[in-house]
Parts: structure tokens; C-alpha cells; sequence
């Protein structure tokens, strides 16, 4: 019998209430969800800023597990010390220790349901492959993004994020919820796959891979003066080329991807998500990559739930 | 020349922020929009909230303008004092006499564009039938609901409450915009009308008359445990009867009509508003219903453009 032990997060940010909303019924009605006997903690991330259903209180916490936050125990804001409190309680050497992680958040662009997975750790590229296998949902892979650090996810040995819109911040939607429910509970059978040595790998895995944040055209003040132009709202995953319209203002002029980026052929997610204004992001290019499936990344899994 | 003026708010509440949006570029350019010589004068409602991208900071502005409010001096939070402030500055007695106010809102809900006006005042149902007449668009009459009280617009001899959306709170979206364009152009060309007497009332207006507030079915704890159900997510303004779904739980237990109405051919609105959780309002139900066009509503009218 394993020790392993999944952890399951929600609400890392307050005003994404959707996943917290699943979890309380599902802590009221355990039998809601058929866990196939994996031992599973479950922990709403930001308990105080979901109260306010806002986003964070002092700084957003799926930024705040950068080393420097983590060994300074001088900084001693909400997020910081929660942080540390995450990894204390359930980290992989903590109290409860947890080897995979999935935090389960929702945006306000349209990504449909997707995952987020942060650098190409073997084990996470090893289970993203399962879980899209069996939803064909898309992962986006975010590397090489100096601007933006601190995952909650990269604090543990495995574990990527769980991205589901759109959504409006503070609403619980029919959709959202049954979207989240079913990404969880395939989780839950593929983990529990790897477990019995029964998961078969896929050949190869589907990835967006970071290029580049777009920020809004903005004025001398810094106030964006254009807004995503309607050929690309709503079209997160599409491939747009360097004569897209990203943004218009109101006199009609309009931003081409050219005036951005040199490549063509790329992908913009995250589009026109409300917490990534004040990121100064717009949107997020990618480029479709196909990856030829590790066989190690496979044997590494395994090792990993056998501890 | 009459003295009449026209008072535009945005950011009343300070998560809504397309108007607010649209009112910074016309102020960058004034040639934005064609105001036909009407003096206008435009303020944001709630500045401070706007800047941290929320509702309110101590209570909801726009339930701040109840008589007990405005009238008592002792309470100084920042949103009774700065009702008092609007009044002061805008209100028909004020440094800068506006007589006509349009409060511009957006909202989570599917509600299109639409009009908000409360009680049946005839100032309000002569310029809310000129712009229906002109977009066709709806009419919300808000009257007899005791548990929310201390609209903005009721502290002005006339005004209205435009709506519009769906849209996420503090996301500024291209279709949202160009809505609140379209609206604030159609009633400044409206009023113009009027003020010319070339103004041509309808024989009729339709409005969408108060009803009920409907809660979500919640816990002995008061958490919501179920959700809008998808039959009706997105269908503000479609008729519904007593077996129509209102909410649904995650055990599959349907919340229909009749469970909370005797009424049959309802029309609900703001269905998931997320600002109206905390309110304990799930969706408003409406009758709608035809009203006569009164034509002493226009002579009034008439008389209050030609102060």
C-alpha cells in the first residue's frame, strides 16, 4: 500500500469561487465524489480572500511560492505566511505530505477547460498526457516568463493547475461546476491509474508553449486606450496569424499581431482575463507543439505514487 | 436657451467599468461623441472603489441615497458621504443643477441592453419610452421591493439606470463598450428632442414590472447548495411558466417555478448577478406588461428640459 497522498486545491484565488463551491458540497456529501480509495487532502487556498471574494489581500498567492517569499520568514503578509503554511501542512516533507498537487482555478477568458503546467517537469508532462488523453482538453506551458514567478504548484514534486472559463469572478455557473467535477474526477481515475499500473501512456502530448505576454495599448498615464477587438474575444486556443486584429480603439484603429510579434501562426490564451490587467496582460501567445512522450517521464510517475 | 442639463454617471459601482472606460477616451477626445450642445456634465460615481477595481468600499452607493442616509450628517462613510457629495455638486438644487441623471451599470447577467427605472415616475416612463422606442430595447420598472431602497437616480426629478451586459466585473469587453455607446448617443440625441419639441412619444411602452426576489435554495449555514439551472442561465427577459427549472443541485434535485410562485408567465432578470448574492438575490421576477403612454408624461417632460 502507497503513501501517496494528493493534495487538491481551490480557491488559491477568492473571487474564483466556482472549485470552493464544489469542494463544500462535496466535504457535506462525501460520497459525491468516487475517490476509487486514493487518499486525498482537500484545502480551500485562500480561505480569508474568498470571504471577500477577492482575489488576494496583500499579494496574489499563486505568485507567492518564489524562494525568496518562502525563506524570508521576515515577510510576513496574508499570502506570504500562507504560503508557508500550505507547504507546512501538506507540502512533500510537511505534516500531511502530498507529492501531486492540482489547484483548481477559473478565468474569465474563454478557455473552455484546460491545464497549466509550469516548466517541463518530467512527472507533470507525464500526467497531463493522461488527462488529456482522456478529455482532448489543451495544456498550456508556461516557461521562460521572468515576469511572472512563484506558482503554487512548483512547490511540489508534481502538480499543475486547472484552468476552466469563462467565468465572471464571485458567480458559481451550472457549466463551471460540471466542468470541474469531471476534469476532477478523471484526475482522480488516472492517478489512480498510475497507482494500479494500469495507465497507458499516450505517444505524444499536445502542448501551447509560452512566447510572450501582450499588454493593452496604453496611454502616456498608462490607461489602456484600446480593448481586444471582437475577432479575438472569445477565441482562446485559435491560431491567429500577423494580420489578426488584437485590439481596436474607439476611432477604429486597429492592433495586428505583427506590431507585437515577429512569428506567425500562434496561439493567444488568457484572453482579456480581469485579474491580468493590473499583470499588464492582455493575453498570452503560444505555439502548438507537438512532444514525443518520454518513456521516462512515465517510469518517473511511477516512482512517484509507489513511496 | 434653457438652462437644462444632463448629468452622466459611470463607476457607481467601481467593479463596472466599461462606462467608466468610455467616459475617460471622451474625455481625452471630446469629439468622441456628438453631444448636439446639450450641457452635459459627467462624474464617476464611486472613485475611490473604481481604483481598487471593487463594488464599494463600506456600502453599496447606489442603495446610499435612502432619506435616512442623505440626511444624516453623523454617518460619514465614504459612501453615504459621497451620495451627500453628488447631490451637492449634481443634485437639481446643486452647484452645477442637473435635472435629468443616467446611471450607467453593467452587470453578470445576460441582460443585453436594457433600461432601469424606478418607481413609475412620469418624467422617467416619457424618456424610457423614447429610447425604447428608438433600440427596442427593455424596461425594468422597479417598484414595491422594500428590501432594496436608495437608488441614485431617485434623488433626481428624472433618471434611469442603463444596464448592459453579460460581462465579467472589471474587464473592459469590446461588445459592452460599443452597447454603452450606442445608448448614451440615442438618449443625449433623445433629450435633444425633446428640448426641441420634435421629440414623438409612443403609444405604448412595455415594461418588465417588479415581482419577486428569488433566492438560491441554501443550507441550514445559508451557503447556497444549488446552482442556476442551465435552462435558464443566459435567458434574462424569456418568459417562463410554473415547470420551468430555477435552480438545480448536484445531486440532480431540481428548485422549479411554482416551488416559489403562484404566478405563471413570469420573466426573470438578473439571473446570477454576482453582486447580488450577498443580497440573497438569485434572479428578480417581472410581469411584463404593456402600459399606455400617458400624454401628460410628455407635457411633463417637456415642462422639465425648459427650465
Amino acid at each position: 500500500m502507497t503513501s501517496f497522498q494528493l493534495l487538491l486545491v481551490a480557491g488559491t484565488h477568492g473571487n474564483e469561487i466556482n472549485a470552493p463551491w464544489l469542494f463544500d458540497q462535496w466535504n457535506k456529501k462525501p460520497s459525491l465524489i468516487n475517490t476509487n480509495d486514493l487518499k486525498i487532502k482537500k484545502v480551500i487556498g485562500n480561505p480569508i480572500a474568498r470571504k471577500d471574494c477577492k482575489r488576494y489581500v496583500d499579494r496574489d498567492l499563486n505568485r507567492s511560492f518564489s524562494p525568496e517569499l518562502l525563506m524570508n520568514s521576515e515577510i510576513k503578509d496574508l499570502e506570504a505566511s500562507r504560503a508557508r503554511e500550505l507547504i507546512r501542512d501538506y507540502g512533500p516533507i510537511g505534516t500531511n505530505p502530498c507529492q501531486l498537487v492540482i489547484d483548481f482555478h477559473s478565468t474569465t477568458a474563454c478557455m473552455g477547460s484546460s491545464i497549466v503546467v509550469y516548466g517541463s517537469r518530467s512527472y507533470d508532462l507525464a500526467i497531463a498526457s493522461l488527462i488529456q488523453k482522456r478529455l482532448q482538453l489543451p495544456i498550456y506551458l508556461h516557461e521562460g516568463d521572468n515576469s511572472q514567478k512563484g506558482f503554487l504548484v512548483e512547490s511540489w514534486p508534481c502538480g499543475f493547475v486547472v484552468e476552466i472559463g469563462p467565468v465572471p469572478q464571485g458567480l458559481v455557473h451550472n457549466k463551471i461546476v460540471n466542468q470541474t467535477l469531471l476534469i476532477l474526477e478523471t484526475c482522480i481515475n488516472e492517478i489512480s491509474s498510475v497507482i494500479n499500473r494500469q495507465a497507458i501512456f499516450p505517444k505524444q502530448l499536445i502542448v501551447h508553449r509560452y512566447l510572450q505576454n501582450i499588454d493593452f495599448p496604453k496611454d502616456s498615464l498608462g490607461i489602456p486606450n484600446a480593448f481586444i477587438h471582437s475577432a479575438i474575444q472569445d477565441k482562446d486556443w485559435t491560431t491567429i496569424n500577423a494580420d489578426t486584429p488584437l485590439f481596436v480603439n474607439l476611432e477604429g484603429d486597429i492592433f495586428r499581431l505583427s506590431e507585437y510579434s515577429n512569428e506567425n501562426q500562434v496561439v493567444p490564451v488568457f484572453i482579456n482575463e480581469a485579474a491580468y490587467s493590473e499583470k499588464n496582460i492582455a493575453m498570452i501567445l503560444t505555439k502548438k507543439e507537438a512532444l514525443d512522450f518520454d518513456l521516462s517521464w512515465g517510469k518517473e510517475l511511477y516512482e512517484l505514487v509507489s513511496i
